[in-house]
């Protein structure tokens, strides 16, 4: 049992290992974790989150790593929330916080959390929604989520975010065609990173001709493409530069992309929370695998067996 | 209104043009397309399920395209679903069709479908499923489904398939440091493509190294590591073969599988159901646009709402 009367206050002061046992209690999906989300949620809300995305070795944690002191720099305060593909291999999530902690670890201003993508259905996009309310009520002013790939649910967490930035990274050339597909919708700030490379101008071009496409009204935010060397840390003002420009241009789409950030939040909480009911209070044990069973089986299609569960739900009150 | 007792039995006869469009009734999440999969299900379950994924720029179409060709050699169908990153810029999945379809445009025994990745919660996969269903119940022996990435819903799609085969490219050294945490885990095939490329030596010993990190058991699938050129159509015979042997070996695999895939999809359509019919047949228009407007207001937390809503459709019944 945590004791959350103690915990939450905790949190709210932005102890590091209150903030750390918070994530713990809404990643694990226990009752305490909903009770804290209750307890702090008034407090939350004043956090700006910046969703950064990109395919896989377009150099994102680094970058994140140097916007994360760039924006240290001028005394706010930063949580990361880094969203890694588990592996049973190399321990996939754990691994990666020890090697990013390092950079920021004797920094109070500065919580960082690796978060491994689950395997349930919608657990990732409430996890990591509930991770940055714990961050937001912790005082942290920029909340960053940071994420791979071109996923419905990753690409989700990051168009919710209060600004996107999708990162893509000179290489070859196909990647150009394969990238603009999936990520061009989402951006508001583009970056290229490992600018210094082979192909860095071609890319920029690419992204430019396919913003080219599509009509600006004069006062409509037009996504700046930048070029970083996150490494040396190159690029990385203008970046949080255009952050803050952002910031300043889009109050209205800001208070749009909370509602619909709130929606799918709802909506998500709503599903997981019947599913619980109904397996746990409707069914009899066993019950549930009985019938996935007889599904396997094409003895029942899924879409009768789910109108009987929820008939039974509905029946059972 | 579609005559689904007119359009079943030309589904289940192979007619390519009532294949279209059970596919897109089941994707437009139409009641019709519930009916359908309820009227044919019982003919679903004889396909064999193979899922493609790779990072972007894999070459992973043209994959498909000989693998469909090398399938058709020896006389069996196939069907396709590739799932496209949606993009408002290009059109997306469109255009994907028109190119792939020229290939394979004259021969009965091949469809090809591109779906495009939705923003709603849980909709790609189980919009996946139920076509992979229609071309199971339309007699093709074989349906590949393509995806791109490491998202969760697109992982979750693959690795519920029959066999997953996990294509990887030569390309710059960090690629194979980032690609392996993602897909290591879910492949029981491993693909490196364009191995005519500088590093393909490297990226296969990458591979190796990671599987030898794991101990087999002397009757356990250890993942081959195939080398193909798409283009030219080199490793592709492979493939296939390595597909069957796949497919000899893990008749109770599959079996388990199958039923995780089921399980995946009642859970999913029970989800669906039940939010269409608390914001339809429960609330009041304009109801859940209200509870959502106060917890974007931070007047109402997601988890009370949540937990009210159920309570709301339980006792109207």
């Amino acid at each position: 049992m945590t004791d959350l009367a103690a915990l939450i206050p905790r949190v709210l002061a932005g102890e590091p290992r209150a903030i750390a046992r918070a994530i713990s209690l809404v990643e694990d999906e226990t009752p305490e974790g909903a009770d804290l989300v209750r307890g702090i949620f008034s407090h939350t809300g004043r956090a700006y989150l910046v969703g950064v995305t990109g395919p896989p070795g377009a150099g994102k944690s680094t970058l994140v790593d140097r916007l994360t002191a760039q924006i240290r720099s001028s005394g706010r305060t930063v949580g990361v929330i880094a969203i890694d593909p588990t592996s049973p291999f190399t321990g996939g999530a754990v691994l990666g916080d020890r090697l990013r902690m390092n950079a920021h670890a004797a920094d109070p201003g500065v919580f960082i959390r690796s978060m491994a993508t689950r395997g349930h259905l919608g657990g990732l996009s409430r996890a990591t929604g509930d991770a940055a309310l714990v961050l937001d009520a912790s005082g942290k002013d920029i909340v960053i989520i940071e994420t791979v790939g071109v996923g419905q649910d990753e690409v989700d967490i990051i168009r919710t975010a209060d600004v996107s930035v999708v990162t893509l990274v000179p290489g070859t050339g196909d990647d150009v065609q394969a990238i603009k597909a999936g990520i061009m919708e989402i951006a508001d700030i583009f970056v290229i990173n490992k600018a210094d490379r082979d192909g860095a101008e071609r890319l920029s071009a690419a992204v430019e001709a396919n913003l080219a496409l599509h009509h600006y009204a004069p006062d409509e935010w037009r996504p700046p493409i930048l070029k970083t060397i996150a490494t040396t840390g190159q690029g990385v003002p203008e970046l949080e530069a255009a952050i803050a420009a952002y910031r300043a241009h889009g109050a209205t789409q800001q208070a749009a992309r909370r509602r619909t950030r709130s929606a799918y939040r709802l909506r998500e909480l709503v599903s997981q929370r019947f599913l619980a009911h109904l397996e746990r209070q409707v069914l009899r044990a066993g019950e549930f695998d009985a019938l996935i069973d007889r599904v396997a089986a094409r003895e029942l299609d899924p879409y009768t067996a789910a109108t009987e569960l929820i008939a039974r739900a509905l029946a059972s009150r």
